[in-house]
């Protein structure tokens, strides 16, 4: 029979919205490596090697750092149904739209929310958090990062301590950063962080890391309830049943572990892309890594300004990797991003919520946080802004962003 | 930095298990491709295509064809967390482990387990299903179409009419199955089916198609709640929130239709995969596919007997690509499978609760449904059985399986 539908022939394009960005070569080559089985000793030392390097990754020592096979908000999920129980009071720091991704998970996996809300833009104060924790005395606090949806990242560095103060286990999304701004698992006392691979690791989304502390561990292993037809010996736990099969932590853990009681057949080529896609993190170094996706963003920012155009939110709480810019008047915002793709293959993207249609995202992100390609970014989006009507510094983007690149040190 | 491991090198093994297999070369190339975005037209054209493609691979025309981010058991946890509301009955038809799993995930997501139980090997006849029905009166019924665990496969064309005449949702599990078997997803009357890649599509595990019918829909619909920070204007439904957001049908729904609000970022490598896997399979024919594979059965099977060993279950109920094996006298099972693997680079697998230890499997699937990886895997076999001091009839296994292959039609 002919084929249904012509062979496979995507474009060519240059990414620089909000995620997912440019795949490394190496990454795409590596998911083309032969299949093993799950339980082949190659394919478990695979799963212990990438274990470890994301453990580099993370900057922790936790033993318990592993993959789960979904996008990054599968490993929000899982954190999250495995470590709320039915009625646990959980303080979320809301900042932007992944903020409102993670309440959602935690109601309908019965948990009560307490919220921190600022407005878009803006990030919450230590002194807020500190204050949440004493009216609403939770037992989890949990935070995005970097929440591309606002370009804004939470400062995190004081918040485990606090955690660690009163005892309540704490939870980072760090889906955005991972790979491209500093996140210190260990020194900021965070218990559970997850990422994706698709933004600054350079990967494709489908695979999601997560790190848990032993004192988040404890509280997992705690809701053991392995399912029938594979349950060995090993005791099971005494607290409430975690709400997912596929989400259970427990069993994952333990599929992880030297144990490797069968769970789901781990997504073998997403651990090959998972595994080269730290290898060439940790090969470049995760603080090179952190300093080219701030030169980047530093180059965006000053090119956006030079042109004309007014960049959204503070600079002081910026995400490195994801530069909100204000549409200016006068133009149809999704005309603009349309004639980019068309004329110059080159994708920005809108964002969410109350910035629907007020702001443009650039990212900057993995392979993407290159010089080149925040110029070309530029040159294109000053051409098709110049077509469109709208006033922009004809030349004066390129050269500003050029010279912001050649001076950040 | 140097790399912290050396250069991802798998061995190229031949995985004659229960699954993951071998994985196609065209589905590798595939997911080579570049990422794109992932609300680009090409990305969205690439979604529908594939949702066409696993319309003709399910035999099905049901509108809602789609693709679950994670493995075979993400989906199955998707169609149960979205059908199932707490306390509903759920009649489960348990042939084996994966009847169990699917007993697990109802239960952590509320409904309650009317289970019709059989020995490991059987299979439930449809006057049990009747008398199940009438006793329990569910609101839905549920099944694993071929449970790898004892190799057996559920019949199940006489079910679906017993569910529309009792008004009951009907949800089959072909993850074992679905490329290999015949599944007639409309014909059979069956409400949501659910498979994986990675055992007769030929295809890495990470990616699970499901397709629902209308009235599926409809009761997945009464419970949209689409989460804050991108609801639209659309009605929301009246029934209870669906306790995961990551599996929320509703909204995955939503996702892959022309209203393609945003939920998780599609799993681009993976759902290249996915479409690869399918064109192939729909180049051979479903119907060459489903004799090919009951071809590969049969010689596996005539092969394993001439050799003098005993085939496990029953040759009417028996699934056509995986065929368990007993354990002769006086080997260790798990010695002969690891000589296998390091004498041979063929790997074969045990199973699971009563069958650990007594029964090996054999899988011949996907592209290794192949006339001469049964050979060479029953010449591996026999000798090292040979090797073990097992008795058996040298060379008469390849002469029967390739005499069985050639008198199959």
């Amino acid at each position: 029979m002919p084929p249904i539908f012509p062979v496979l022939d995507m474009p060519q394009r240059l990414l620089m919205g909000a995620g997912p960005c440019n795949v490394h070569p190496r990454v795409l080559r590596a998911m083309a490596c032969d299949v093993i089985g799950q339980m082949d000793p190659e394919m478990t030392a695979c799963m212990d090697e990438t274990a470890e390097l994301y453990r580099q990754v993370f900057r922790t020592r936790n033993r318990h750092t592993l993959l789960i096979d979904g996008t990054a908000r599968a490993a929000i999920e899982a954190a999250l149904v495995s470590l709320v129980t039915p009625g646990m009071k959980v303080l979320v720091l809301r900042i932007g739209r992944f903020g409102l991704l993670l309440t959602e998970i935690i109601e309908r996996v019965g948990g009560v929310v307490c919220p921190v809300d600022v407005s878009w833009g803006e990030v919450v104060s230590t002194e807020a958090v500190k204050e949440a924790i004493e009216r609403y005395r939770p037992e989890l606090l949990v935070s995005v990062h970097g929440d591309t949806s606002t370009t804004t990242a939470q400062p995190l560095a004081e918040i485990g301590a606090l955690c660690r103060k009163h005892n309540i286990l704490f939870y980072v999304d760090a889906t955005a950063t991972l790979g491209g701004m500093p996140l210190e698992v260990d020194a900021w006392g965070i218990d559970i962080a997850t990422g994706g691979l698709q933004k600054c690791l350079g990967g494709p989304p489908g695979s999601a890391p997560i790190t848990m502390s032993e004192r988040a561990v404890e509280v997992i292993m705690a809701r053991r309830h392995d399912e029938a037809g594979i349950r060995s010996a090993a005791p099971q736990g005494e607290g409430p049943v975690i709400r997912s099969n596929y989400f259970d932590l427990a069993m994952i853990i333990n599929y992880w572990s030297a144990e490797r009681i069968n769970h789901h057949t781990e997504a073998t080529s997403m651990l090959y892309a998972a595994r080269e896609a730290a290898q060439i993190a940790l090969e470049e170094g995760m603080d090179a890594r952190f300093m080219r996706h701030a030169r980047a963003g530093a180059a965006v920012v000053a090119g956006i300004r030079a042109m004309g155009l007014k960049v959204y939110g503070d600079d002081r709480i910026r995400m490195s990797n994801v530069t909100g810019v204000w549409v200016p008047e006068g133009c149809d915002p999704n005309r603009v991003r349309s004639l980019l793709r068309t004329e110059f293959e080159i994708e920005i993207v809108s964002s969410f919520g109350p910035l629907t249609g007020k702001i443009w995202r650039i990212g900057a992100m993995g392979v993407n946080a290159a010089k080149h390609k925040i110029l070309l970014t530029l040159a294109a989006l000053e051409s098709v802004l110049a077509s469109e009507g709208v006033k922009v510094v004809r030349g004066a983007g390129i050269d500003a962003a050029r010279a912001a690149w050649e001076a950040y040190s």
